[in-house]
């Protein structure tokens, strides 16, 4: 495919526009990601994900820059709908421009959480993989941490991150219990505000009780991104990262459990087209008439639709 | 089955008990709501939804209480995470008291957002039905209106209810552009807030421009639930929905349509579970395997998997 070419030689038009065709589902995109995907697999994918008003654009903005000045080029996929990266996404605005937006070698794609659902982890998968093929060495995931989705998403990385404030409060507890067993690295930004080293030790004593961390420890560190301090540190802990998923066999066993999640987020999807199109379908039709007239009912319906893939 | 004879002879625990095992996709609960369905089809299911804060519980509960006055049963099914009535289902608090939950024909059930992305629809269905069966004459589903998944929420109900408070501003507009096609019914509710007719006649100005509304122009209530003033109009405005769908055949209209989507998503969910247990399946790790090794792609694995039924 011309597209895929252009990719493959640079070309930076070429990406945003197999990145539409994925988000859109357009014809073709399917075939070309499948053509693409020989390509990818070099990149190191990092999620990066907490609350709202947590600083992660700007942590975003500022390990991009850092990574930047190591050489590597990076790729930023913005997911989370209250970053600036995304602000278009929702509002309308025009993106805002953050310090890395002007840098040629760093591509920024947002990705609106609308009419998504279930679908979001498998569309920010293609975009991973699209800027994966295009060579970009380090490719961000940036989502809001606020359930199931974000989880979702970042089971695609190879690092997770997690960021968090200082002195969040009891109701917060609750999430990051939830976030907890996902983060390879907790970064508490926003040091300088009173609490820093508590909710430090908070997090230490939570992941203390965490028995599942195969070996690694995660680290926490904190950042204040805005002011650049702390972003080499936290670098450094994620190319530690990579190196130990490397060093441990962790490397192929995550990227198993990847290609797991990520198969049957494709085969949902696949299943989810053609259900859509079986709507018109004359066999769906006849289905739901016995529904109505109430000579089956649904659950025994579906177990007959699907009873085909089971065999 | 022994819960189904306790359920249709009245017993409310019966009634807990199969929504715990519906919720939980416990063993049984689908073969139990497979020999339910013949039971259903009885109650007005009315989905209420409205940003946080704009007071749809207060609404909710106010109406419940209004039904009861006219000798209706009640269910609440609250699948909003900022509702007193599923307080407890993100805070761990005790479930607020509520003047309807001292009422013992009222039946009130919340349910957790969390963990059900893309099955809240279906969850939502599963409840309803079980209070359907259960002989309740009007079921009253509460969400909060912020995406995607409320508007699956909505798709099962016969009417709906959109709740918006006055001067919401322009932020709101863009969803309420999206909930404008889905709202039988709309209510301003704290209509003693300054803006109430501005809203009213912003709202009506959109709906002019909505061209589908299929012979029912979606009346606007202004409501103050708080003093229970305007919740009569409501509830009128329901009945009146409910005998327009019934007069036109627009309701058998609606049982298709709803069932064509709850049919979709128990098959999705029928899928879902055989991906999970497949997921430790011979067939599927060696897709997984081939996809690793660079022998095959996601997308053309998920395309050999999806195959047989699609034949």
């Amino acid at each position: 495919m011309e597209i895929l070419s252009r990719l493959l030689d640079g070309d930076r038009r070429a990406v945003a526009r197999l990145m539409s065709m994925a988000e859109n589902d357009s014809p073709g995109a399917k075939k070309a990601l499948a053509e693409l995907y020989p390509h990818t697999g070099n990149a190191h994918i990092i999620g990066i994900t907490g609350p709202p008003g947590s600083g992660k654009s700007t942590l975003v903005d500022k390990l991009a820059l850092f990574y930047r000045t190591k050489g590597k080029t990076v790729g930023i996929i913005a997911v989370d709908p209250t970053s600036p990266f995304t602000g278009g996404a929702l509002l309308g605005d025009r993106i805002r421009m953050n310090e890395v937006a002007l840098d040629k070698e760093v591509f920024i794609r947002s990705m609106g959480t609308r009419g998504h659902l279930g679908g979001l982890a498998l569309k920010t998968g293609d975009l991973v993989k699209i800027l994966d093929a295009f060579g970009k060495d380090i490719i961000l995931v940036e989502t809001v941490g606020a359930g199931q989705s974000e989880v979702e998403v970042v089971k695609t990385a190879h690092t997770t991150v997690i960021v968090e404030v200082p002195g969040m409060g009891d109701d917060i507890q609750a999430i990051k219990a939830g976030i907890l067993e996902i983060g390879d690295i907790f970064v508490i930004n926003k040091s300088d505000m009173e609490g820093a080293d508590e909710t430090s030790r908070e997090l230490d004593a939570m992941l203390d009780m965490n028995p599942e961390n195969s070996g690694w420890r995660p680290p926490i560190i904190q950042t204040i991104a805005n002011s650049n301090i702390g972003v080499d540190e936290v670098v450094e802990a994620m190319d530690q990262h990579m190196e130990h998923l490397k060093s441990t066999g962790n490397y192929h066993k995550r990227i198993k459990a990847r290609t797991r999640v990520e198969l049957m987020e494709i085969i949902r999807d696949n299943i989810h087209s053609y259900l859509i199109e079986s709507g018109q379908d004359e066999k769906f039709d006849s289905l739901v008439d016995m529904i109505v007239n109430g000579e089956l009912d649904p659950y025994t319906a579906a177990e007959e639709f699907v009873k085909p893939i089971k065999e």
